[in-house]
C-alpha cells in the first residue's frame, strides 16, 4: 500500500533526556508516524507513543563513532518518506540547536517532501534549569553564549576564545573531552575562580554532575568519573547552585550589590 | 483544611506560545496544582489541565506595565503555598531564561518551601526552530549569543555592543522597541546586509514576522505593524528562511563553500 502514502517529514525535538520533557506536539507527531528514525540518546519510552505498526529505526551516532554518516541519514529519511509516508525524525534536545535538523530539512525539500519542525527543550536551557541554575541573573550578567567546543577542524573555536573574555554565561556542548583546554583558556584570562558546572546525562535518572571553579573542575570531573555526553556551564550564575552557594553567593552578592 | 496542606512550589516553563509546546512533565505539575499563578502570555488552554477546584490567579505583567512587581509575586507564591499547598508558577518560555524564576525560587526557599523546576522550551530556541531557522549552521557559524536589548539602566547592554562584532547568531529578547538602535549598531559595524528576523507572538496562531537585513528591517517591521512581545534573530542563518533563500542562500553557499 506504499503507493498510497503521502511523504512527509516531521523533525521532532525530544528534549534534553527525561522522556517527560517532550512536548505534547511532539507526542502528537509520534502518534501519527509511519516510521520513526531515532538517535542514540532517545529514551525508549518515547517510542511507545507510536503504534505497534510504526517502524522504529535506530540511526544513532555519538561524537566518537560515526555509525551513520549524515548523508546516509538524509537518504534514509527520503527513502522512508516515499516508502512509509510520515517520517518522524526524533532528535535529542532541539533539532535546530546544533542538531543538523536544517540539513535534513533541506535534503527532504529537494524531493518536495513537506517538512514540519516541532521544537524541543534544548539541553542548553533545560539541563541548567533542571539543576536550578539560571543562565542569567539580574545584577550579575546580561547574556549567555552557546557553542560547541571545537569547530570542524577539531580545534577550540574562535568564538570560545572570545567568549572567555565576555561577561556572558558560556554554555559549551560536546566539550567534556576538551575540558582541560577549556579550563586553561579561562585561567589564562584571569578567570580561574569562575564557577563552572559539568553535567552528564542531564535531566535523566543517570544524571551526574560536578561543580567547582576553572581551577579545580578537571579534578572534580575526574574524581566523579564524569564522561560524555554532557554540557559545561561557565559563569557566576553557577554559584547559585546549592553545592556552591554557601561558599560563594554571599561574597558575590556583596560584590555585586551596587548593580542590583 | 489548609492546615493539612504541605507547601510546595513548582516553577513550570509553558514554552514559547503554542499551548501544545508545554512538556508532559509540565502538564503533570498542573494536574496536581492547588493553585496556579500565571503570566500574561500564558494560553488559557493550559489552565484547563488543572482541576476545577484549582485556584487560578493572574499575576501578569508586560514590559511596559508593572501591574505586579516581582516582590509582590514572590510574596503571593509564599502565601499561596502556605494557604493552598502546591503552587504551580506557570511562566512563558523557560523559567530560568530571563524569567526571574531564580528570584522566586530563592524567596520561597527562605521559607523552607521545597522548589522544583520544570524546564520549558525557551522562545530563544523554539521560535526560530518553528520558523525553520537554525541558530547555527555548519560552515557558516559556530555559536549563538542570547541577551535582552537593554540592561537595568534602560540602555543597550555592553554584551549587545560586543555581540555585534562577533560571528555568533545574536538572539535578542525584549528588543523590538529598540530595533532602530540595534540595527544602527550592526550598520556601524559594517553589517548592514546581515539578515535579521523579527517575530511577534512566535509559535502561536497570531504569529507575525518580518525578515530583511539590518538596512531595511525597521521599514519591514513598520510596514507589517509588528509589535511586542517578540524576538530578534540576527545572523547569516536567517537567510535559510524561505522568504530570503532565493535571494541570499546561493550567494552565501558559494562564499562559504570552502569552509564546509
Amino acid at each position: 500500500m506504499s503507493s498510497e502514502k503521502t511523504p512527509k517529514l516531521t523533525l521532532v525535538g525530544a528534549g534534553p533526556g527525561d522522556p517527560d520533557l517532550i512536548s505534547v506536539k511532539g507526542i502528537k507527531a509520534l502518534r501519527t508516524a509511519d516510521v520513526i528514525l531515532y538517535d542514540a540518546l532517545i529514551d525508549p519510552a518515547l517510542l511507545e507513543y507510536a503504534g505497534p505498526d510504526t517502524e522504529k529505526i535506530f540511526v544513532g551516532k555519538r561524537a566518537d563513532r560515526h555509525a551513520f554518516p549524515q548523508q546516509e541519514i538524509n537518504r534514509m529519511i527520503v527513502a522512508c518518506a516515499f516508502n512509509y509516508g510520515h517520517v518522524v525524525r526524533l532528535k535529542g534536545g532541539d533539532p535546530f540547536v546544533f542538531g543538523r535538523g536544517q540539513e535534513e530539512k533541506e535534503y527532504a525539500e529537494i524531493f518536495n517532501i513537506p517538512v514540519d519542525v516541532v521544537p524541543g527543550i534544548s539541553s542548553v536551557t533545560g539541563i541548567p534549569a533542571n539543576l536550578g541554575i539560571p543562565l542569567t541573573m539580574r545584577g550579575w550578567n546580561e547574556s549567555f553564549w552557546v557553542m560547541t567546543a571545537t569547530g570542524s577542524n577539531g580545534e577550540l573555536t574562535n568564538d570560545l576564545r572570545n567568549a572567555v573574555h565576555s561577561d556572558a554565561t558560556v554554555v559549551i556542548l560536546m566539550g567534556i573531552g576538551k575540558l582541560g583546554q577549556i579550563a586553561a583558556l579561562f585561567q589564562e584570562a584571569g578567570k580561574g575562580n569562575l564557577p563552572v558546572a559539568v553535567v552528564q546525562n542531564g535531566t535523566t535518572h543517570t544524571e551526574r554532575y560536578a561543580i567547582g571553579t576553572m581551577n579545580d573542575i578537571v579534578e572534580h570531573v575526574r574524581d566523579k568519573g564524569i564522561g560524555t555526553p554532557g554540557i559545561i556551564i561557565a559563569g557566576q550564575v553557577v554559584s547559585t547552585h546549592r553545592e556552591l552557594e554557601s561558599v560563594l553567593v554571599n561574597v558575590n552578592r556583596l560584590n555585586n550589590g551596587s548593580q542590583e
